[in-house]
């Protein structure tokens, strides 16, 4: 007579902190950069809810992320020539001490990206598109397959939800006679469309005119200006609580 | 009785030497970057024909464009509030050390660019658009003014010749699927428009699937990918020779 089975204990939901990781890209500092003071509203609501365990700040204007050297670009082609390579192999495909240098640099940022359950991007618009403070950080962290699972391909970014808060000096949304400038949205769309970002999990919050009170040509922008940050601040609101 | 007026000599047209500056922003070095390679066959037949008195390369690299910090942007934002403020003035207006430390990494970069008659351009496409290292010489190079006559208004570079060399690790050319994916061509088209340099002055070459030798699900495009190399030297050999 064999012992009636136990039933098995309901698998309990591991408990998985929601993580939140805040990036910041303008050169000017919180006082001066409307990109900031947005991303540090969404940053409090977050933290009210999740506390501050979760979250993780990068100022890729104070701490640039360095410039990727010839050895990445070596290090890079190896692993692509192999197909796939696990992260955790990465480090021994790696041929001299400058990749093994550079491969330390770069597997951080991707460990903290794959982590992360929220990206927040705060981009200004610099000459019609990102800075090239949050360009070095994307040219670093998308290393050959690091964010894919290297048995099934499937992207790793599937889940996670990205929110991308523009502020931009001029007018560039949809019907605007400047929209055809627009290579800041357009192409973060695409970058994370390509990683495997769902669209419906990406997210995009526009400041717009906030030159406004500096250029003389847009004076007459003002109120517009002042619309825009304020609708701004209502869909951050909403997003932080969703 | 006055003396017949002397027939007026005809004025000796100014010897103006002709002007290459040449940039590259590859990660890679020559051996391994296809935008290395092929600029440096523009800049050898130019040289050959202008000599090197006028040829200056830079390596953004090797040698990168700081990046801007607040006060770039302060001093940025000084200048566009009082409308237009000659590059000779600038230096007046900046309110810190800081700000002067700025400028003086800039002027340079902007006095070299003004300087130029034909701007070669090596860009590796990365992640879809230039890499980090270019768009830092384009957030430091485009400085409220720099590139308008103070008086006018009109362009300075409504002179320059800019040719673009792009190397694409993919195909994104009209009518290729990736085709969406191309923010590094148009990209350059709209900044260079904004800057003034007219269209019929802008040439883009093109040398697209750079990657097929290393990539194993690009290795069907070999023959494509040497196909657009030899179109792509040839190309180049007709501007050079414009």
């Amino acid at each position: 007579m064999t012992a009636t089975p136990a039933v098995p204990a309901t698998p309990a939901v591991p408990a998985v902190p929601a993580t939140l990781l805040h990036l910041d890209c303008s050169a000017s500092p919180p006082g001066e950069s409307v990109s900031r003071r947005l991303t540090a509203r969404f940053a409090r609501a977050w933290q009210a809810r999740h506390g501050t365990a979760g979250y993780r700040h990068r100022d890729l204007a104070a701490d640039p992320v360095p410039p990727i050297g010839a050895a990445y670009a070596a290090l890079g082609v190896r692993v692509e020539r192999r197909g796939t390579v696990p992260l955790a192999d990465v480090r021994a495909v790696a041929a001299s001490p400058g990749e093994r240098d550079e491969w330390s640099l770069t597997l951080p940022l991707i460990t903290e990206l794959r982590a992360a359950g929220t990206l927040l991007l705060g981009v200004p618009m610099y000459n019609f598109t990102v800075p090239a403070a949050l360009k070095a950080w994307i040219d670093r962290v998308t290393f050959p397959g690091a964010f894919s699972d290297p048995v099934t391909g499937r992207s790793l970014l599937a889940a996670t939800r990205v929110v991308v808060v523009t502020a931009r000096g001029g007018a560039y949304g949809p019907g605007t006679p400047r929209e055809a400038f627009d290579f800041q949205t357009p192409y973060l769309r695409a970058y994370f469309d390509n990683l495997g970002v769902p669209a419906e999990h990406l997210s995009f919050v526009h400041a717009e005119l906030t030159r406004a009170d500096d250029v003389p040509a847009l004076t007459p922008y003002r109120p517009l200006a002042a619309t825009s940050l304020s609708a701004a601040r209502t869909a951050l609101a909403g997003l932080a609580a969703a």
